[in-house]
């Protein structure tokens, strides 16, 4: 199972790859999406659409994750938020791939085990979670914070609805 | 020149495609991509997204005209507006198509000629200019009426070149 996780902003997108091999979570890829701030908006998110459609050609992930965005006190910042987000996710599920949507409370919850957590931790979880030696960028860090949360979530509740009995066909 | 208008919205997005054969515009096609209020986000950009393909493929336009969006008083408003606006962006640039953005204030002074125009008069005008003798649906006109900007704008732009004069190459 390949997991592509995406951490959506207005001037840099994180991307990040993992699999996950038994219980292990492996790291693949991540990096940043950058995009020019004097650039037109259209050209900014023509640039976010095509480098995930090439993220996706050369990393061939089976599902997607993408991080919550917050409203922004600033109501352009939360527009411009929005276009960026919207921009990704068209151009993940134009490649057919289920995006599942995680808030960053969750993720702090699923990495670190508490949803107060410090933005370090999280990237010192994913640091040891995946083995990396050297720190990613903040944003590819979220990013791969986004594909454990997914891997994480459905592990938990895959052991949760394996904890219960069948009936019937149904759990009781 | 075939241009098609875009008036992006969370819950219906408005397309318009026009033909411009000399002076005249001709109305080509016109409609509203609805999606479902109750789907996932995910989901919802998607339609949005494929949805414009499919347009593109159908009516095979040179250029796109998109509406620019207000930031809303509800900034979760704002948020799933620009996600929309961002998904339509994307699928159109994706598509090899320039996009131009032009305000509700371009677009009344474009059509009607006043910046303070009613939406009414803005689709009356686009009816008249048109010539259309049924009613489009309201975010199909809004549509039809960024393409005709988009048209209007230039052809004054290419008019007021045209009055200027060229002097070793350059405009004087």
């Amino acid at each position: 199972m390949r997991i592509l996780g995406i951490d959506p902003g207005s001037r840099t997108t994180g991307f990040g790859v993992i699999d996950i091999v038994g219980k292990d979570s492996v790291y693949i890829a991540s990096g940043c999406i950058r995009t020019p701030p004097n650039a037109a908006l259209p050209r900014r998110l023509h640039i976010i659409a095509e480098d995930i459609f090439e993220i996706v050609k050369r990393y061939q992930p089976q599902v997607a994750a993408i991080e919550q965005v917050f409203v922004n006190v600033n109501p352009s910042s939360t527009l411009m938020l929005g276009q960026a987000r919207g921009a990704a996710i068209a151009a993940l599920t134009l490649n057919g791939l289920s995006v599942f949507e995680y808030s960053a409370l969750q993720v702090k919850q699923a990495v670190v085990g508490k949803g107060k957590a410090a933005k370090q931790q999280v990237q010192h979880m994913v640091m040891q979670m995946l083995k990396l030696s050297e720190k990613p960028q903040a944003d590819a860090a979220d990013a791969l914070a986004v594909a454990l949360t997914h891997h994480l979530r459905n592990h938990l509740m895959m052991k949760n609805l394996g904890a219960r009995k069948v009936k019937g066909g149904r759990f009781v």
